[in-house]
């Protein structure tokens, strides 16, 4: 679609074409639907992002979003003080936490070591987590990054730096998606899940 | 993904969640991208969607987007002043504009009539047409609604309309779209295409 030369239209269909996945045409259907909706949703949308940015950061320990110097988890003490779990990113730790099966803390590392997008590991905060583990109680670390390559040399990486402490190290299973289908999955993933394979327990 | 509990965080998720086309899980994507981004980009956002609401409004004569009392194009004295071209919404003098077939004038309904939606000829800009075609030096009206059931109801409806006016009616070809192939296209769109065959011009 054509701007139409209205300079607080592009303005905004700029700004919200730099939003992760918002290309130009959802951008334009997005200010459209701003510009005919009332004054108030408007102004409800740009006051909540504002707000965002003004009373929130990240957790000092952890590096979770935070309203306060720590974030909800970790000023939670009826969470296991003595597990973290390793993640790339704050959505990780939304999703891990939406399962359930998870109740000790987080360590959010900013991303993952990439040579190729120039991503070395004191960009990330690696530091910071070899720091908790000496000092904080911590006897498992579960490293719960994304399987990728990147993730891989990230998982090695930081295995390497935490071998001299007395902490179990641990990583999420690979294998069969719930409700997947072998036809349908590439052979690493096959490949993983049967040399990973789990003896059943006889009745 | 589960909400962390942090009210700045979950009042955005909840106001981009209520945008077109953007789910609960791409809400809070854009939540996290934008708290992560600098403070530069989160206000230039929010300073946009303001400045949008109230330096814009609809064009007097036509209701497409306008910062001063008629949009660019009603204010353009190159644009054919005889020729008004009708669409259901500002997204679609968007697209028309980006053909450059089109040089005349614009009126946005804001919508089309739609019983089961309770949308009834006299909440759209039809009456507004009608003066238009009586008042200004007009030839011809380009009906260019989508042609959806409601669209062909709008398209009649106003076809009735403008009868008692000397102005040729004209709406949009239908066929086969540019670069489509027969067999996956519906049989209603054959059909319409076989109905509507043009002659070849013989060299």
């Amino acid at each position: 679609m054509k701007d139409l030369g209205i300079s607080a239209l592009d303005k905004l269909i700029d700004q919200l074409a730099q939003l992760p996945g918002i290309g130009r045409k959802t951008a334009q259907r997005l200010a459209l639907f701003i510009l005919k909706s009332d004054t108030q949703f408007a102004s409800d949308l740009a006051n909540a992002i504002i707000n965002l940015k003004q009373n929130t950061h990240l957790c000092k320990r952890c590096f979770n979003i935070a309203e306060d110097d720590l974030c909800a988890i970790c000023s939670d003490p009826t969470r296991d003080q003595h597990k973290i779990c390793v993640v790339e990113d704050i959505v990780d730790v939304m999703a891990i936490e939406e399962t359930h099966t998870y109740s000790g803390l987080y360590h959010v590392l900013g991303g993952v070591i990439s040579p190729l997008a120039g991503v070395s590991p004191d960009q990330l905060h690696i530091q910071e987590l070899i720091r908790r583990v000496q000092e904080e109680d911590i006897d498992e670390v579960l490293l719960a990054i994304n399987p990728s390559t990147e993730g891989e040399t990230t998982i090695i990486y930081i295995s390497e730096q935490l071998k001299p402490f007395n902490v179990k190290l641990t990583r999420l299973a690979s294998g069969i998606p719930i409700g997947s289908h072998l036809e349908y999955l590439d052979m690493a993933t096959i490949g993983r899940a049967i040399q990973s394979r789990q003896e059943l327990k006889k009745g």
